[in-house]
């Protein structure tokens, strides 16, 4: 169903195929060699199509689909439809992702450097990389095999790319050092100068800005989001973490493994996020602080103190969510009281 | 008063002519003749400007005024200072934003291909563009009649846009189509990926976003703001809607038309806004929402729930702006007797 | 300790040189003639490297650090480990800031101009700038002595820079006049169209916007900040005044001298900040205000009202810090007294 004006279908493949490619049981064996074309939404699927079920709200959509094949749980797995094909995962979401992302696969570096890219010749392009047009790859940068770098995106001296990454379009990567397979998205700004002055009446003195912005393995990072590089320690970026569009990273904040961080949250200078640390949209976190793993920060709050380990804290000065919520309700009743 | 090194200057224009494009009424038709250079603001005017009253509170700016023209209602014509000609409009400001488009028009395409851009073999670029070097155009693309491209900007393969659209400098547009008259403004990023992941303790999984951004005529987009596209279903954008400037809209979201988001608004996945939503800056929609027709949001807010129709909502959560302006002043009250 | 990969260190210098260019006394002036030959925090620092002390919670470390010298105040000078040169100052952080500018100098200008880059003809470009691959300079406009522009930028018509500018990467400038020695951090857009439009249900008529956006000598714009030009006088940022990431500035503001805006705050239409104010991270003043000289508002806070000079106001709707907090300590006691 996706347009492919855009969208690059792969396929068709197998259903034994994408049962192993996707972490799934196919229920009936027999059926491995049907051939699916095309991913789609249960209630927009037809012939060929691979669908799946997740959310139990669209339980009547799974029991109408006309799709070829579905992925679903145990549980549901016997409310398929007469002759729809059963895929039966654990995780059907997880499923779905990856065998949509056998048919829509990334776009792959293809080898071909552009004529209209400026590469200095003291930088390391790897073996299989794409550049784009306008591309400017300054001295000495390394970038990693695979790589494939989008138009008019700046990569400045030194930076370090590992394998198998992905640069948008007017990016602008300094100071900093990439794991492999991260994926930046397009006008992200990464490593620049944190927000560091000696503040004074006679004038706001810059503090040179020594560290670096080091970003591990499979890190996804939105649209003009910016990252700046550290003071003197390093920006750190864990593993795996995923941060959305217009998001703020000040100087020498470290970001755990696998946290989510929600389009336009703001952390502050010198802040620890642990691991799994959840960032709702437009949070913010003030500087000089830690937050504990798996800690969940509500959207639009705006957390002035250290949040203990998995704690989800709520509203502005942010508390504990069911402290927030308990007071919340104290005080419509007392409003209500006093209105009597 | 412009400063002409930055705004081209049309005309002398007659005040006939001016009346027929500004939707005004010339109060004595004798004066049609009248030419009139430039426009500039009631207490700036001079010899053959043209000015405007439109917020009473500038009433006495009018009667001292040395314009030699003014744009104003029925009611305030008869205060207009000896000598100055009048302009009746039912709206003066509308008005004055049509005759000041006379004297300031927006750049228009001139038909110049820089050497400097990239455009691929197999894009479609319509009669009389304009587009800037360093532009890189991808394969299959569609760019309508007279549309004016600035420079650095990204377009990436099968995007279309409509005739006449302004693309601004340094933009990124992909998957996406958009109607005719369109403005994006410089550093906007539109058609990305949108932020959807199965999360998990072993890793996030990218979902595949295979949607489009579909962006209806007139729609205007301020600078750095971040558009996603849909994960299956499209993000639209309404016919007329406009969008200031680090404003995020994520995937799936659709915006009716004739809206109006200002800067550093944030409208999560799959939420819809009807026609004519006014969002304050840095207010903020959760996912899966309903927005009525008409409903405001006011500026900062946190909207939760879903937003009837018409009504005006405030706070975090959000809630009718009567209720939160009542419970507020029944806190203050509260607390003043507290003291006591 | 900085990684050399990215950073360029120059020296070494003498201490008696360091003194001098860092607003020191060297305790003993016997150990002028010392050579360090870098900067590292007290706890990094070893053979020849110079550090600082300046918030006395690193006490501690002070005393058993390994640097060769370090500046510190008057009053903890006594308290050096035995060996470690001392340099007196008033300010520390600022002495350190000076000094560490002398190993780490902001990327000088060079004089290569890219043959990557589009300069118009009619464009007048200073002595020894250095222009990156991919800049496109427009018609008439002039950059002063000196400046550095980093890859991709665009400089529209008729901006002017003056000497000594530092503008990085993919960063768009128009209708705009720079000050000496103004920094514009990556991605940043000044100058486009403000947000102005007469509204209305036949749909929303831009209203041309005719100022321009005047900047102040040793300003500092931070990555992915947008400033809008005025709607008819001029949106100005005062010398000295330091803006950090994603910051929105819309048409008509005026910003003092010396002024601190933090990451993600908005500024509205034709509000005016006195000198010296600071707004904390993701704070918002409505439009049409004033904030008096030397005020603080704090961060995420919502600004509605006029804020008095050398007032610092929290919360939303904002209020003066005292009150805010006194009334939530008030509305804890009496939400705790309705419990029992």
């Amino acid at each position: 169903m996706a347009d492919l004006r855009f969208h690059h279908r792969a396929g068709p493949y197998s259903l034994a195929r994408i049962a192993e490619a996707s972490e799934c049981v196919l229920a009936d064996s027999a059926q491995g060699g049907y051939e699916a074309t095309d991913v789609a939404a249960l209630q927009d699927a037809g012939e060929g199509h691979l669908s799946f079920l997740d959310n139990p709200k669209y339980k009547d959509a799974f029991r109408a689909t006309k799709a070829m094949a579905c992925i679903v749980s145990a549980e549901m797995a016997g409310e398929a439809p007469k002759g729809v094909a059963v895929l039966v995962s654990k995780n059907p979401y997880r499923s779905y992702a990856l065998a949509a992302a056998l048919f829509y696969p990334w776009p792959a570096a293809d080898g071909v450097v552009s004529g209209g890219a400026h590469i200095d010749v003291t930088a390391d392009v790897g073996a299989g990389c794409s550049i784009g047009a306008g591309v400017v790859i300054g001295p000495k940068a390394q970038i990693g095999k695979g790589c494939r770098i989008e138009p008019n995106t700046v990569i400045g001296e030194g930076v370090v790319l590992g394998d198998g990454c992905w640069i948008g379009a007017n990016v602008t990567l300094t100071h900093c050092v990439l794991g492999a397979r991260v994926r930046i998205h397009n006008g992200a700004r990464i490593g620049q100068d944190g927000f560091g002055f000696a503040l004074g009446p006679k004038g706001h003195l810059p503090v040179p800005q020594l560290g670096r912005v080091m970003i591990g393995d499979f890190v996804n990072i939105g649209a003009n989001t910016t990252i700046d590089r550290g003071a003197g320690p390093d920006t750190v970026i864990g593993m795996g973490t995923v941060i959305d569009n217009l998001v703020q990273i000040a100087h020498n904040v470290k970001v755990g493994k696998g946290c989510v961080i929600a389009a336009q949250t703001g952390i502050s200078g010198s802040t620890e996020l642990g691991d799994f640390v959840i960032c709702g949209g437009q949070s913010g976190v003030a500087g000089h602080l830690s937050i504990g793993t798996g800690a969940r920060i509500a959207a639009q709050s705006g957390v002035t103190k250290d949040v203990p380990a998995g704690e989800e804290w709520v509203g502005f000065p942010a508390a504990p969510r069911r402290e927030y919520w308990k007071q919340l309700a104290a005080l419509k009743k007392l409003l209500s009281k006093g209105k009597s």
